[in-house]
């Protein structure tokens, strides 16, 4: 991994630089014009001719000076009167140098191949994502992981659960999704009523629903885990480990289960028209493998889109104009 | 639009059927064991001889009979006791039918070609959608739009305000991002520090803090339309023409506006190892275009990622074992 | 692996059926109109009362039948008078029943969730896949492999060598492109100038062409094997192995190598406007990384783009014929 | 469209540099060692003292100087004994200069967002692309289109014929499949069997090829629009604006047509195993659209897929070995 090395601060332009200068913000939760917004790179402030780093960086935030120190600060949390620092210079000629050589390679305009940053035949080196996993565990670090439900489909559910088990997860952040179906999997042996070769099942759309009940009914995953509802899985795991997990929920979410973290909505629904718009077939597959079989699949992007619907819609709207009163219905061009 | 046609009740299998089951729930927001999980398509159901179709119809929920009537509710809203039809068979064997010849076609296993449901190759019938659109608004209806800051970004914002002005949005929902970058285009021109023209700018990066601010210095998007502080773009279109939004947030979110609905979080931020897994190169480039750097992209599947860093975790484990006290920076396999 | 079985011939819709009609080619490769179009499933063909299977299947073609019995041949390859086999349809209705059940399953309109046939949702069996190559190569067969020049430049060349070395590989389709980086990778270490690593390198460009020009000089791949100018790799284990491989070219391949087959192609190329429509990322990013800096990139569908194109040119011209005389540069719309 | 810039010549490093070095080619299209491997950007070779352009630009080739004067030439076409110069410095160090700052931008290592040069998240500017193509036609360009068929299944086939018609294409460029499906359509109203509204139809696997038949009936497809067998299309609006068209084609096409330039090759199918892998579902899904509805379809990478493969084939010979002699047809893991 990168080790950060300082600028040089004898270098005329830091050497030369002027102190920050810093404004007090004019209401709670509200940044002082101009207001200095913070990168994800290490940030030099020059405060009475010293340079000193901001504790607790962050990016898309403001540098905050007070009695303690120095400080980065999401300016939602500022109070009216904080001392916030000013300027768009980040070279040092206001007093605030943001050190882009640490991290950022210098691209010059050379002729190469290859040069995109990610790509199918770019080669992954696994060995060194492992051995990065593994020194984290070893001193104590906090590997976070965050998944989506296909980890659950695809049965890469073995995969997860050996690594909480091996100490390398030390918090999970999912939707519900990720705990409906590995808990559905646990129970059923399926995933959306999906079995683990593929295969849809007649009757295995209310699966993941009567999963969900089964845990509602234990009181929470963990007791339906001590219950013995839930037996084996990635949630099974997190709970024999003491690993914590966040569940986020959404609008749409189903059921949720009990931990799921959301903000209750009250509606009904109604078959509606749908149009899914996105740049790959997967987006709109999905949609219809959810049950959502009356939706428009659109594989394109989101520019397009909006010309060719607003030309459309106009040409129709002209249409009518020029055609009154006759019916449209038929008027539907090919 | 599809025209629902009830199915032939004096079939024999439909005439001949026993009443539905309804057994009580045990306990608030929990359903009885073999409750009937409900399906998108039309369901019927039979009482006292007579076949009814449910109120409130909802996919993934119960069928709940009270005193005013028959209902489809989701299971965490039921209250111990209310009275849940029981079952699972959907062709009436039970007392409950569901109409999948309603909407689903009947698929033979005929031999052709292009019978994939949605593809790059399959033309999109626009002026069909047009159509629905304008029939939707004439109606009255509710056309409600679902917008990702795609839409912002590639510059069909002003097609959007297009939609809004004419009448064919209801409701807008959308994340912080659509209405941040809507507002940083209106009051600086560029989203997330890109022109219009695609290029990114220096300090552009800090623009949508500064844009975000001067929405939290006004204390609405209302009233920063109001003042004027914005004056064009989706936003503003929504507040004039009166047309409701809803902005969820995640916990990242920058900001966010004050609209935005959201679960506070605290917490700060270091700079940490990040892997980035998707299927296409787009999401690794957009979290790099976010100013995550250090992520390693991988453009893989979840099976296959967790099958392999896995392997590669074991190996080095397996490799350590044997090699100690050796040193493991150096080992690291290419 | 699917077992065939046969169909029931004793059923009345078989066992009643006509012969099938055969009719002359009326010339050199062409065949008679209303011939029957063979698929890619079992198919029977009614002679004499008899049914009767052709020899060497194969999809898009017809049904011949000469002294020597029923075959299926390109049309390309009839003579005048050959005879044909005429109808369309394949119930055995007119004597030709293609056995759809054999294969394709019968789907029935049901409720379901995951029907999708291929997704990133869905469980891979490599266990399977891995059982079907390991018995296809202990009892004779000919695995055929059809690679990609992703393959070598993400580094699965050492997995490959293992495949052929180990005899899971009896032929090798590729393009000019494989073989020209698998042998890059030998001679330099790099894939178009990326190290194993994925770091672009200064004068790395032309390490492919000095590749190929060593195996010109040398007369051949299998030569330069020899001569111990290509030491390992994909196209070393293939000679070493005596593993057939076909290298097929286009009309822009680098060199290309000895053995590539091509069609001559003369002319020369000069900087052009040059713009690329795929709908994933990947294929205008591809087209950059070799060196076609000049592209537009557009991330979209086949039909959008040509619709929006389209209609931008009409535009221009309509405002060229209202503006004239005026200059047209500036007046490009954003 | 970019203007180029010369260099400035009087720079000491241009001033001072060497004449470049030639040496004579060893052999009929074979290079000499350390040969000069172009680049498409603008390039200068010191000659006498003086900086020269060669003449026929083109990447992955040789400068060759000859009594006409200096060439680009393409290895494979020079003759034992052409002077080619050698080196591989590109900052006229050696004679030669690369001149990167004309059309690469210079890159500096400065925090921004949205850096990524193509993304669905990046306007595309449709009018600039209509102008250069307008500015084209109108002052004698060669618009060159190389197509696919996916433009004619998603029915961007009027579009094509407007632009063809109204004078923007001067060469097409395609596949065999572009040609059969465009004459279907304009023959069947289908392409593969699919209607414009893109439903599959019965009987309708055929089409393609009763298309192709007439066309070889009729000798060419020039003769195919003399006739009426053609009425209208891509082909059509070719044929009779006289605009020239290639059409390559592969070991599998269909047919192909008459003008298709193809290495002929001759050969059984057997129905085979399938893997297919790509990094989309489309492709995949694309292979299940032609009829190959037998191939395992594995949406990943091709690193991924061939370590995971290998790793199951080891594992399976490992099992077989230290389980003989059971059966093995039954120890398939999942």
């Amino acid at each position: 991994m990168t080790i950060l090395r300082h600028p040089d601060f004898n270098a005329p332009e830091l050497a030369n630089a002027p102190d920050a200068k810093f404004v007090a913000a004019p209401a709670d939760g509200v940044l002082p014009e101009d207001f200095f917004s913070t990168t994800n790179l290490p940030t030099y402030v020059r405060i009475k001719g010293a340079w000193r780093m901001p504790r607790e960086p962050r990016m898309d935030s403001a540098l905050v000076l007070d009695n303690d120190g120095l400080w980065i600060r999401e300016g939602r949390k500022l109070k009216k009167g904080d001392m916030v620092a000013v300027g768009s210079a980040e070279d040092g000629s206001e007093g605030i140098y943001v050190h882009t050589a640490s991290f950022l390679g210098d691209e010059e305009g050379e002729f190469k191949f290859m040069t995109s940053e990610v790509s199918r035949e770019k080669p992954i080196d696994y060995a060194l994502m492992a051995h990065i996993l593994i020194e984290e565990r070893d001193r104590g670090g906090y590997p976070i992981w965050v998944t989506g439900p296909a980890l659950v489909h695809s049965r890469a559910r073995a995969d997860m659960v050996w690594f909480i088990e091996n100490g390398f997860v030390s918090a999970l952040l999912a939707g519900n999704a990720v705990a409906v179906h590995d808990i559905e999997a646990s129970i059923f042996g399926t995933t959306l009523g999906m079995t683990r070769t593929g295969e849809a099942t007649t009757g295995g759309h209310g699966l993941h629903m009567r999963a969900i009940n089964k845990v509602r009914a234990a009181g929470s995953i963990a007791r339906a885990v001590e219950q013995g509802v839930v037996k084996d899985g990635i949630m099974h795991a997190c709970v024999v480990k003491g690993v914590p997990f966040v569940l986020t929920g959404s609008i749409r979410d189903d059921g949720p289960l009990p931990e799921v973290i959301t903000t209750e909505k009250d509606g009904s629904m109604r078959e509606l028209p749908t149009i899914c718009v996105d740049s790959s077939e997967f987006v709109v597959s999905k949609l219809k493998d959810r049950g959502t079989h009356q939706a428009f699949g659109v594989v394109t992007n989101a520019q397009d889109f909006m010309h060719i619907l607003r030309l459309y819609v106009e040409r129709e709207l002209t249409d009518r104009k020029s055609e009154q009163p006759s019916a449209q219905a038929s008027k539907v061009r090919v």
